[in-house]
């Protein structure tokens, strides 16, 4: 196959090139004398990243599934009650998981297309007089449907409700991407992985944790060894790790951190909701075609889940777009299946990058008989990127 | 920066993902005892993408440039008379050296747009009874003015007249992405360049070269030694090299060749064939827009030298795909300059990729002032690109 | 710093050249429709170098300690009664996690040096009329001391005791290393990590699992999630996982698995013997070192454990090799800190490779009062190396 | 093959990572806007290298033959004297490119072991009364003997003579490795090659040349077009190349240079030198093995060449080396072949890869029958080495 494989799912998203020549280095000894001198400050400067002070950030050779089990069995013990709402493929398996560890999951079910309904958990945080709710759960970013949460209002409700429950936020597809505010909305567990916005391959989980979780974390009975806050606490403090680093990726992680800093967060979630605004005009433009988010509110900025016209085969069009056109899209997950697929736009991409995306979107809706108007999502798309061209990088160079 | 660089000048070409991994190695000694069992058979696959079987393929650390010169100076005396055609930045270039080298220069003068003139190469060597045209050059593809020639009748040219002189082959943007058969076309002295159709970086020069011109050698008296024919010979018949090869750049030119032979030339032929209808047809498609190259006959399937619209720099249209855009279209050369930017879509490209290239050169023109509609070009694409995608990659997946 | 790192710590080891190429590559999407035609196979040929095949293999994101977690959290329940022995800080740890995750650990303490003892197992065993004992634990290396300790003679000791016991083996710093033979000692979860004999970076645990303990895990009442083997079967049965596998890992992996499949498992192991006898002749030549292995049967193939001389600090050792030699060395664990050095001869290793390493600790070793002398250690090993080279190395080439 | 491949000849020489990684990108625009911003400042770079203020450096893809036909064409005429000294094979190849190119040569013949005949130089000089010899070259240092020369000698001997001459100086082995002034020694063209000091792999000639070079280059009537000063200036002032340069070479080459004016080019010296007495003290322990070098001032710090003991077949050593100890060592050259090997020691090493390398000559010598003692040389070398360690290592880290 010749030229790049074209990837759009929600992750892994495209991994830069100064990532991946990071990552191409020999092994390195984990015990060197040196070797806390790397680790330490990319603690402290993944910190800047989840946005907190007060709290710390673990990274787990694992994924962000494990990074929820993390979570999970070190702050609470079976049968603490969690409040958590259903809206999609990964909500989903959030709640499943919490009832495999033994949670007793307060779920509240949610149309997919939506996210998480703050007024129904104002109502049960309030009712929940007894402070039965250990931990409120958010799915920052459900990425089966490409619908955004109102973390900040959640957390608004606990304060509003004087209820001390713990505030775990899914953020894999959102941290690092969209605004996230650990400190400021209060969570407590904020959950990622390093294959979505820190433009790293699979392979590393993510944590931040406050204060308030580390404290939960002492009373909290659930098994946990692997996971374990305490283990790792113990060696960070030092610069290592209880365990056999992932050298190569964290090698990878620093580069990425770097970037993502050097570009501010603000910048970095700027850049994405530009990115996810040329993709939404060029649905837009798709007759036929519509976003699974229920409205402007919900849109997510990292992926978008699009319902393919009545009469064509959604698998298919994925399917088209892969073998025919070398250009991976996301799969409509569970009840989706069929109806939808997704664009990812998260990670390290640009708008040329994205109209490749949009044409093989094109082409594959086409081919399975979609009656879109040929080039109308390019056309849309470039009219929104003509526009929004950040003033640096025209200025990048006077003299030109 | 984030995403990929888009890259669609007309060389250097983007590098395969295997032959960049390829170029990832220690260094090695060029001296060992099996290094040869590396070169021998690199050397003897490289007379299969020149198509020849008599002749032979030197590699030298060099350019394209360095290829002429070693062709001229290996097998010309200074005071020979050269036949050639001037079209172009490139063919400029090349009679400039031959003048510069001593030899005298039969030049015609042929209007941009069009190429090497058969019928008057034909008059002039019919007049040329005493046969003191020794070589006649044809530059096959001249990469100013995406203009393609027609070497076979050249050739058929020097048959006729029962002419002798050699038939020297400027393919630099054409051996190994449009179809060239030195043996067949009785072609003496064939130059390429490592970073176009090999899809390797800029740094080795390639030469076949016909017995012909081996013969030649023994008699002509321009000075050469980095250059020699013959240092070469002896030490490539051995599996080594006169001096020090860059090892690093062989790895990678094994890998690219091993792909080029897998496809057949006859499939990157094709390949090259399909992508650059996908252009043409973009270009055809915005208003005010032209193809420099004068004729179907002419159209080169390596590179589209495009005249924009009347009003419209081309030079700002170039900066503005590489600053805003990310994108590297290659520039008019000399009288060209400012009224014609290039699409280089030779080298391995996809169709999705060319997508992007096009989004990138409309979003320029618009924001340069072309009055082209938004999504024309790309719209005719994409139509192209879904009426030929080759049956082999529908069929690659039986289980989809 | 110039010129290579020398790493020689028991893991991570260094990293093959093709399997590095292998892992410098774009993200991948790991739900496309020809994703598991990369993964099935894999998984198949993992199972070769576990020499198991009525189990399977998993591979998690994770590490050796990881697996340790998921062997037992998959297939015992809080309160079942394992059979373990200490002697080193691997074995310890693992022993450690045993009660963390609240199984009823039956501990046999040995002392450091010597490791699983078979006899003390037998009688535990045949003592266990009600067969509460439900796994009987081995850790086959004990990486700390430099032990290995015989799996086979565990496995018939429960036969004898006709004990229905499940047998795990901690493999990390063996599989891949010496020899080992899932199905024929039937061992019922055998760990390993990616960075070991994998001759991986780290990041992955591997575990191989027999039918007896998949079973077993239908009845397990311990809480897992993310280590879940269900989960995994699943999916892995279709080539896929449940959640974003490191696929990057596990491009390299396959790579890894190529060369140790094409050495032959008896091949790598029959290497890992020469090049551990090279170390082991060194330091018999070495006044006042000794190796922490207790006697000949002990001696581990894949890391020496090596006692400094009287007057000698060990760390002083370590530092300095580090320091001043650019030599990684493993340190003394536990009671054995300050006293030990390790080296670490397993991986991707040649004799030239370990003489430096040998170099590099007796300058280290003379720099902190050793009174060894110089060179002693590797003049014996180079006589090893001499007298061991493999055939076929020396008849590579027949012409040279 | 497992582990590192050793490589120990003098050039190629080993790439240190940081080179390595920079080489590993996509291809870029050698024509982008913002290209000669990298450009510019590494030719600036490279007269620090150089030592020159007043001259300039070229970089072609290319060689450093290339480079002696480059110096030798672009500033004299055909029938131009030059004074040689022939004293190795190097030497030698040299002097038959200058009477391949038309100059008269005045040759000094050489016992091999010793270096340009300064006196001799100097009384040719003087009884030219005429000027007409208009270069005199220099091989700084004999790659063949491992003989360094006295430039800065030859350069008094020019001042003395009060002659015009210009003086050339082959600096492929020696330049950014030993002592190397252009300015200071009044160096009129300075040849180099990426693939020694420079540590990069085989495929650029460097060239450093004065101002009276350059104005040599005025009146010059050797035919050049691919080495041509006149093309490679009007386009290095703009930060371009006149032909598309080896780029992905000259991003290596950035940080190669970086790393050498980090350590500052007297650090480089030393480090050479230190490198070079550690293999002198191991050649001096070799009972029967002598330097071929004459005495102490001719002593290259790049590489040893070294007579084998009588009876022992010096083809069969390096042999022995490659095949059964994967290291590469030298071979003799021309009238040295059989007779003698030769260490490289120059480009990125370090104290431990020369150990394994002296380990592997001894296991080689041994094997095909040299009585030395075993771990002679390595005793004597890491005697050398431990008194030698530079101070800044010792105390990299104060808490160690």
């Amino acid at each position: 196959m010749h030229g790049y494989t074209h990837l759009f799912i929600p992750g892994p998203t495209n991994v830069p090139e100064p990532v991946r020549r990071a990552m191409n280095l020999p092994q390195e000894d984990m015990r060197a004398p040196d070797f806390a001198d790397f680790v330490t400050p990319l603690l402290a400067d993944l910190k800047k990243v989840f946005r907190t002070e007060s709290g710390r950030v673990f990274v787990f050779p694992s994924s962000g599934t494990g990074m929820w089990e993390a979570a999970m069995t070190n702050t609470l013990s079976p049968g603490d009650r969690v409040l958590m709402a259903r809206f999609g493929q990964f909500s989903h398996l959030w709640m499943d998981m919490a009832e495999r560890l033994g949670l007793e999951v307060d779920l509240v079910e949610v149309e997919w297309g939506k996210g998480t309904p703050v007024d129904v958990f104002a109502e049960r945080l309030a009712a929940d007089g007894e402070h039965r709710i250990r931990a409120v759960c958010v799915t920052h970013n459900e990425t089966a449907t490409g619908v955004t949460s109102d973390v900040a209002a959640v957390r608004a409700a606990l304060d509003a409700a004087g209820h001390p429950a713990m505030l775990f936020v899914d953020g894999v597809s959102s941290i690092a991407s969209i605004e996230f505010e650990m400190d400021e909305w209060g969570v407590d567990c904020a959950v990622a992985g390093s294959q979505k916005g820190f433009m790293m391959p699979a392979g590393l989980g993510l944590l931040g944790v406050s204060r308030k979780a580390l404290e939960a974390s002492a009373s909290a009975t659930s098994r946990r060894c692997f996971f374990s806050f305490d283990d790792m606490i113990k060696l960070n403090d030092t610069g290592y790790f209880p365990y056999t680093p992932a050298t190569q990726l964290l090698r990878g992680l620093r580069v990425a951190v770097d970037m993502l800093l050097e570009e501010t967060m603000e910048g970095v979630w700027a850049r994405h909701r530009r990115l996810a605004e040329g993709v939404r005009t060029a649905v837009a433009a798709w007759e036929g075609c519509e976003l699974v988010s229920a409205g402007e509110e919900w849109r997510s900025d990292t992926v978008s889940a699009i319902y393919v016209p009545e009469g064509v085969d959604a698998v298919r069009v994925i399917n088209t777009a892969y073998e025919k056109y070398h250009t991976s899209l996301g799969s409509g997950l569970a009840r989706l299946a069929g109806r939808v697929f997704r664009i990812g736009h998260l990670g390290s991409l640009n708008p040329v990058m994205l109209c490749g995306a949009i044409s093989a979107a094109e082409m594959a809706l086409l081919d399975c008989g979609a009656q879109i108007v040929p080039g109308s999502g390019v056309a849309a798309a470039i009219g929104h990127f003509r526009a929004t061209t950040p003033d640096n990088r025209i200025q990048l160079r006077k003299s030109a």
